[in-house]
């Protein structure tokens, strides 16, 4: 657990550091790569033994009885979420694009409106578009650097087309963990306009202390509608294996995705299978616990950093690895602000505007990074916008 | 590449092993599995190879970069097949069932009939059925142990409501390698009642000296109608990776389904591409070839002691690993000499009717396993059936 350690990922097909040049400008030779979510540490060690153990055998054949693979969710999410779950309620997707992209498909129609709490993650508005669908964005509240819901506002939005509510919780990119309270008024609305509630945790295990996160299954009386999505993807540095829970407590409701998942011919991989049951695991929950501290460590960093440059503004993290920082306080454009990250500090960063409404002005930073490259990046973000000092 | 070694993997999570119990009766402890088309051998050195690499490294994100991962695809086929592959014309499926799950999605509407030429491998008619599609059966004519193809009898079936036919080239359970006339054939057969023409060619590495694949691209005309299917699965034993690809030339059709695969989310695994980029390579040509040339030793083997009982027909493979033996000239029923290969021979086996019409009467059985495995079952399928001689 050696989280300092810097380990080339140059030429390992890795999205994050093999495309930052074509896609941002910012090539891997002097850049920084601080854009798509998932961590430059490697795996937790039970998982690098679980595959070695694969490869030791050597037979790459189809995967069976799953039972143990159950299991070891049912035991995280009890042990970790106070999150009783059965284990047949839970389907295993290719990731959790591939899952929302299955619950747009089962639970609306062409046409049908699903709502977004915007800006947020994008590839939600990416699978509802593609699926002839429209994003509804529900605008989140920025109340002094800290987002939250308007529930008033959103009723008066509401025009009766709309079938299902995506939310994220934790929020990426806002890093908000919801509270009881928000979470009750998430479900109350749902309700009041009879849509299905998609809950996507997929950031749950990445919560710093001081906040406590509640899984939205834990909320009296959401069960009827709820649809709810994890993996062991961001929390243990996996998201190659492609392989994501959606988890549906009703039956009504898993009866429709099922149908689904068996039209679509949708089964999972076995890297992805062995490699999440080692992660669940108290060997895995150590190695949760430790990547969390040093993430918290590279955050206070980062902030700390950040924010002494005048006009920027970090929102403060509750939970996931990736920090918002808003821009609009230096007066400068999107492209002049964009340009002195790429160009000048040679940061790749995911764009503001791509995650929705309520993006402009800000860029999001992955700090899932050795902590000489968070401080190397405050560095240099600080000499590109030293002109403001 | 010591294909006679024998590999324990009960308790490895292999389907074909861990579940034959619960699925047919048979136990592990001294029962043979010879069902689910995987092979027991270990996977080609250079897939473990690139494998190894990977765990090297450590660091399981985001895959990017796939231009090396179409290469070798491109020149696999090339090199192997005589087909050229436009590397924009490939998707990338989880598997060749979810491949055909897409390919019902993006190309038919419910109520939509698909044509199948049965007896034939079951996932199609499970997939179509899941997605409320008509599985629409025409019958390969039994030709004195050779299945043929019957166009005459197939046009008088088609009422209109037909959209797509998937073809299994080569023919999966038939053994049969499908000649350029049979192609020009069913070519001509979609022409006329205008189907989206699936050529599923997963088997088309294992083809027996003496026959010859041709792709279903290398027929002229099909490109407008034509959607090809292949995948390394079969041929380098890592159907666990679930990655498969999807091969539409047509820029039309290409569309279509390129909006299913962005509004499901799909998109593959990183631990399929490096298996797959690593298996379509010099060295992996090398290991198809002696996989090929066991598995001729091992169907010799079988077919010779099969047909030694009276009453049994092997089906004369000309590709595949999977042999498909005949059991009407017992004259018992299905149910009596499903148990003797089941109960008295103890060996796990694919019932013929889960392949739709004209699969009664058949058992299918998997010689991709050490020679030792097809001795013992030619050994105990002679004892079983031992009042026929």
């Amino acid at each position: 657990m050696n989280f300092d350690e810097i380990h080339n990922r140059v030429g390992t097909h890795s999205v994050k550091w093999d495309m930052m040049e074509m896609l941002y400008g910012v090539s891997p030779e002097d850049g920084l790569s601080m854009w798509v979510a998932d961590m430059d540490f490697q795996a937790a060690e039970p998982i690098q033994n679980a595959l070695k153990a694969m490869l030791d055998h050597g037979i790459f054949g189809y995967y069976g009885d799953d039972a143990s693979y159950r299991a070891a969710i049912c035991w995280w999410m009890e042990n970790r979420h106070g999150w009783t779950v059965d284990p047949a309620s839970i389907f295993t997707t290719h990731g959790l694009v591939n899952g929302t992209g299955v619950c747009v498909d089962a639970f609306t129609q062409e046409g049908d409106g699903v709502v977004l709490m915007a800006p947020v993650y994008h590839a939600f508005a990416r699978v509802i578009t593609a699926a002839g669908r429209r994003v509804v964005e529900c605008d989140l509240r920025n109340d002094n650097g800290r987002y939250e819901m308007d529930f008033d506002a959103w009723d008066q939005q509401m025009d009766g087309s709309e079938k299902m509510l995506i939310l994220c919780s934790p929020h990426n990119p806002g890093g908000r963990v919801w509270t009881r309270e928000e979470l009750e008024g998430v479900l109350a609305f749902a309700k009041r306009h009879d849509l299905i509630l998609v809950s996507d945790e997929i950031h749950h295990d990445l919560v710093f202390p001081g906040a406590t996160h509640i899984p939205m299954a834990n909320i009296d009386g959401a069960e009827e509608r709820l649809v709810m999505m994890t993996s062991p993807s961001k929390t243990f540095n996996i998201a190659g294996t492609h392989c994501g829970q959606v988890i549906i407590p009703d039956t009504k409701l898993r009866a429709k995705f099922a149908s689904r998942m068996a039209a679509l011919g949708l089964s999972p991989n076995a890297f992805g299978l062995h490699a999440t049951e080692a992660a669940y695991s108290p060997e895995g929950a150590k190695w949760a616990d430790a990547v969390l501290d040093y993430i918290d460590g590279n955050r206070k960093l980062f902030d700390e950093g950040i924010n002494a440059i005048p006009g920027l503004a970090s929102m403060p993290m509750e939970a996931t690895y990736l920090a918002w920082v808003d821009f609009s306080g230096t007066g400068m454009s999107m492209g002049e602000f964009t340009k002195r990250v790429e160009k000048d500090a040679k940061i790749a960063v995911n764009h503001g505007p791509t995650f929705g409404s309520g993006g402009d002005n800000f860029l999001r930073f992955n700090l899932a990074t050795p902590r000489a490259h968070v401080e190397e990046a405050v560095k240099r973000m600080q000499a590109a916008f030293g002109d403001l000092q």
